[in-house]
């Protein structure tokens, strides 16, 4: 996983959270994710990522965080995480996948995205088996609390660039 | 997501349960998923599937039905859901990928695997944003408890045999 790769990731999520809600998270400061406990979400994104080497981003919404989004997003007040929430978290993980793998191609990576898996459940943990170290990029939204995106390749994608 | 891809990827979780644990699992009958909460594991292995058309697999266990697992794989009593337990979950969900994606791959379907992703956390639900149906298969470990594999693709996979 190299420190190339987090900055247009990073510009990903402030683009997608700009375009869908009208949203500016205050991306702090990435780091290589050791504990799992770190980074609990209420309810998660994951989406797989295959090409030169295999990987996987999941974006994690505290429920104050999504249930702020989702009401920006949709125009009426949304106070839980309930069916409208998991899909807005499947379309915003697909779209920051989407975003971020044409930065990647960009430079010279080409990753295919797979189809989003949502999981919903009081802060559940995230941890990547068979990966390299994951980085959790930490997001804030003011009072609204927080998210965070983790991405992860295999060890070998220093050698993956087509 | 075709009736045909069903009993190869039964096939699949068998063998990998026999494999790597020693354990014949008993599949009871696959359904559509309508309702989220209706296979509510405690830890969960994702892993994204691209190819002719995108998908994802997940593997939901019970904490009950993994910690048997587990404990039949190490040979050594575990009795919580812990670390050796999630790189156990990525391991088995990514050889079950493994498996059930050359079982399509003989039917004509090729598809890559992304790197797995581990959630765990109680009773969490599981949901596909952007996807066709999916397909839930229950297995049951005896008094051990149960787990899920769920499988879906996009709509159009009728059209992305190679």
């Amino acid at each position: 996983m190299q420190a190339e790769f987090i900055n247009p990731m990073l510009a990903s999520v402030v683009n997608v959270l700009k375009t869908m809600a009208g949203i500016e998270p205050q991306p702090g400061k990435p780091f290589l994710k050791r504990r799992p406990d770190l980074s609990q979400g209420d309810v998660t994104g994951v989406v797989g990522l295959t090409g030169p080497v295999q990987g996987s981003l999941a974006v994690s919404f505290s429920e104050s965080a999504i249930v702020y989004i989702v009401t920006q997003m949709l125009g009426e007040v949304c106070t839980e995480i309930n069916g409208d929430v998991q899909d807005a978290v499947g379309e915003l993980s697909n779209m920051i996948s989407g975003d971020a793998r044409r930065a990647l191609a960009d430079k010279g990576y080409t990753f295919q995205g797979a189809l989003p898996t949502v999981i919903s459940g009081r802060r559940h943990e995230i941890t990547h088996a068979l990966s390299g170290p994951a980085i959790v990029m930490p997001f804030r939204l003011g009072e609204h609390g927080t998210f965070f995106v983790e991405v992860c390749f295999e060890q070998s994608v220093a050698t993956g660039r087509t």
